[in-house]
């Protein structure tokens, strides 16, 4: 992502990095896709509620960031890749369920580590290319990459994961901090995305292998 | 619907035919809100959650896809016939409920999938109206005749129904397929709008009458 | 908020009126982040969820009040003091948890009801002044107070209590019709904001005092 551009260059101006964002927008989408899909089955779904689970897990962030930000319609909408790419992804696991229990649990959390850190980066710097304050752009890398977890976790019935103990948008508020902080700092706008979705990457992928988690209020709970 | 227009005339330009589509969509309108009161009834709600299912049920497919496809304010929120229509759908639940158990199921299931071809086939064309690719246009059509009962089911803290194996939203995805497929062939507008709607109808009447339902995916469940 | 106003002054024209209204927008915000924390906590949420639950709370119903009419970005994502307001009353009750056992529910109720007339009045009066139609302001007061409530509780996989036998959104859409029909017939602004306001008051506090419901329909019931 680094290919020193000349001073003035926009990110989104160089058309290969264009595409390749692009590429990483549709990567993230599949592996999103995926893990509705498999939270579908899980919940007894049928191949209906898994594709539309695969398509809301998958899209659901970035449509409700898009309607938030004004910009409507949202680029999932829009673009009819970024559903068939959902599509795709609920598919593949529809095809080869079977075998899904025999994903390693270690595998999907670092692609999903993948997804998250590309979402809440584009979602941040998305936010700001619509005028969105630093403070609201860093949320919105949150709903870009919680949100459409959140959406599946609510037509399961479930309380969303996100709001249970979990550094899970807390990963995404930091990347895209860290981030937002960098470029005001006047550093170069692609190292600090490049920067902010490490971290991002790194702070979850290591709070769930040390089994790190918010802290508990003391004397609190369900019990 | 068929009064052979000449070339070139838009479909909504012909006054008495807008006219019939919004008597149609009216009725589409007051029969989900019907269903939402029943639905609210059944869930023990009182009079102001049974009027508002009614007009979350009626209503919230096509402000969804209002929001999506970027017609804001959505109809439902510029006209207030809608809303009218919706609560005096809500509310004749509410003055005979005594008589809601006597009414034939039949009924209810031939009426409400009137109201589906006719949400899926409008949803469908206002999308494609609004510049949406046809993949997208046949998917409001699902978002438009399934949302607002969706958002019910939400309210009513269940798994949405569509989610559950049943032949709604396809009916609904299938009706708009043969509407965009047919425009594309260069068939007449309208021709493919009755013929995708019927197609829609038919699909939800003997899939229910048959007991027709997606296939399972075998050794999965909920069990 | 009644400065004997020269004729034709808009309200929103004059600075210092605008404050105030501003410092009351923030006021309720405070108080229904403040109840989304609390709610957090009752259903066992980490301090992450308690955060969202004060924002979505606070929040939540103004903002799908302006996608609604159509003011995008909502106001609470365009200005970021709404968010830091926000994630104050959820901050405030992280700290003091151990003592909001201790707050009478006698003021937790009055200065929900305080916050629920700001939010409807003020709901109804932007949705007027985007031009919607005097039926649909009056709802989106409804929206506009009991919104945010609706998404705590569908996040806490609730039935939202708002469906429930409550004088809540009953309270704001009866304030705003008084300042609506007052505004129809000719009455100052101001002055029918004020009246309507305290009229949601007055009936939400008294509802609750004298456990006030709507009535059931007999014959029914959840049992």
């Amino acid at each position: 992502m680094e290919a020193s551009p000349a001073p003035g260059t926009q990110a989104r101006g160089d058309g290969r990095e264009a595409r390749l964002l692009l590429g990483f927008d549709f990567a993230g989408t599949f592996v999103f896709a995926v893990e509705g899909a498999i939270a579908a089955i899980a919940g007894g779904l049928d191949p209906l509620g898994i594709l539309v689970l695969s398509f809301t897990t998958a899209l659901g962030g970035g449509i409700l960031r898009d309607l938030l930000i004004g910009a409507i319609p949202p680029n999932a909408i829009r673009d009819p890749r970024y559903a068939l790419v959902a599509f795709g992804g609920g598919a593949t696991v529809l095809l080869l369920h079977r075998f899904v229990s025999f994903v390693p649990p270690a595998l999907l959390v670092t692609l999903d580590a993948a997804g998250l850190s590309l979402f809440a980066i584009a979602g941040a710097r998305k936010a700001l290319d619509f005028g969105l304050r630093p403070l609201m752009a860093i949320l919105m890398a949150a709903i870009t990459g919680a949100g459409g977890g959140t959406v599946r976790d609510l037509f399961l019935a479930h309380v969303p994961t996100v709001l249970r103990a979990d550094i899970y948008a807390v990963a995404a508020l930091s990347g895209a901090l860290v981030m937002v902080v960098g470029q005001r700092l006047g550093l170069p706008s692609r190292t600090m995305a490049f920067v902010g979705g490490a971290a991002c990457f790194a702070l979850r992928v290591i709070s769930v292998w040390r089994g790190w988690n918010l802290p508990h209020l003391s004397g609190m709970g369900r019990g």
